[in-house]
């Protein structure tokens, strides 16, 4: 059982009424905790902010949750803070309530250590026959509604074989990869004078992850041309490089997708430098 | 503050652990109750048992359901029953949790007494901006992830003017219609030998309503013809009758769709009263 606290107060449970409960109305962050702090604090209360404003629900004071996030992660040496603000209790029926009061719910589990050799050696992935549905309104923030994911993931158990796919890409409906259920993609592709990083666009469908946009930036940074665009699986397996990220994962490379197999290459190997050391 | 049973126990909070509250892992179900009696109830323990089935999730015994909501609407004259499913407790990921044991909610609350011209008049209907995305796979069924139908609900304020807007029409992203924020949507058009019934295909967005199921039927039996079939805004709009429906409404003629006036024609009259005369 995580340590939770609801509006501040320690506690388990909260009211059936919540509307995050009666229609997933909210949003969420999962944030990686080390040394008694969550990592990333301003960029994960950015995004948070931006899905408060796109969904209008009013966002929690920063600090407020802030002093709550360090009390709970206090002493913490390897832990995982996830974040769930919802638009509070209504009444029955789908209209925001005039008066919404908003819930957070801040819960700190223990983080899951990740084989080495998925850092070392990449992973397996499989592909998805569970769609992302286009939905603008909803596109890169990190709201409640996640059947699509949950259905995704239900594609296949994990039997815990080595060679077995430890995630699953997703497309839309128009045959573009998005993401992966939990993850972020890259792939690394020749370009005309030197080679280019790519990542979907997410502007129809899928999460912006804080990693994504970190890797972006370190890319950036080290003078790799980055193009968010759109990508088929012709172009992933056409790829010099694949990889994956999330905030708890950092770089998984891919190994393999479906039957086909890639080397870890250069590239994913100094943005995962260039990630580890990056501050904060 | 509704009565509310949690699995079988007089309660009003439920773990934020559980997989509705954290992912909008569930389904649910609003019923009618009158004389102390839920109605419809094989109707709505039907779709109930296909969303159970779609999202994999373990249906509780129908009987267990049906002894626990004779005993919160006992003595009710006349009220609303929700029944939410979910998949119960998990750990964190969206993997579904291989012994998952499902979650049942019912709460009881006092039945909206609608204004009598909206069933003698019509009801005022908006279009809404807000797009239902396209998913198959979560087509038809009644589930939790209820974002779509928040957004939309919230393009306008209810200011309790007599000409407002009283429900919003969505569409998908194809410009199709698709159905009402809380509502099934029928239309009635002139056909070569007759006037035809006409009601949106939910194949790949939507809740199929009972009383949308009730309507086709009682239409049929009376031998109206019925086409569940795509419509377009102009459809709409060159149609002779207009009406919406679900399980607490019943029917309510469209006395106007935004600009557009229409007058309360006979088939939603004959079928509002065919409708009222089925037993259960």
């Amino acid at each position: 059982m995580p340590a939770i606290l609801i509006n501040g107060q320690s506690a388990e449970h909260i009211s059936v009424l919540d509307r995050g409960f009666q229609y997933g109305d909210g949003l969420f962050e999962t944030l990686r905790v080390s040394a008694g702090k969550p990592r990333r604090w301003a960029q994960h209360m950015a995004r948070l902010a931006t899905g408060c404003q796109r969904l209008r629900i009013a966002m929690p004071e920063p600090t407020l949750l802030l002093s709550e996030a360090m009390s709970l992660c206090a002493g913490e040496v390897n832990g995982v803070l996830k974040i769930i603000v919802t638009r509070g209790t209504g009444e029955r029926g789908y209209a925001p309530p005039a008066q919404a009061v908003t819930t957070r719910v801040l819960s700190l589990s223990s983080a899951v250590i990740f084989p080495a050799e998925y850092y070392r050696d990449g992973v397996s992935v499989r592909v998805c026959d569970t769609r992302l549905a286009d939905n603008p309104a909803l596109a890169g923030i990190k709201h409640l509604n996640r059947l699509e994911q949950v259905l995704a993931r239900a594609e296949w158990q994990d039997k815990g074989e080595s060679m077995q796919a430890v995630e699953g890409l997703m497309l839309d409906n128009n045959n573009n990869v998005i993401e992966g259920i939990m993850s972020n993609l890259f792939c690394v592709q020749e370009g005309g004078s030197g080679p280019v990083l790519k990542t979907p666009l997410l502007t129809h469908c899928g999460v912006k992850g804080i990693t994504r946009e970190n890797i972006i930036n370190v890319a950036e940074a080290a003078g790799i041309s980055v193009q968010e665009t759109t990508l088929r699986l012709t172009d992933l397996y056409r790829s010099e490089e694949l990889f994956l990220c999330n905030t708890l994962m950092g770089i998984w490379p891919v190994r393999q997708l479906e039957e086909q197999h890639f080397a870890v290459g250069p590239m994913t190997r100094q943005l995962s430098q260039a990630l580890e050391s990056l501050h904060d």
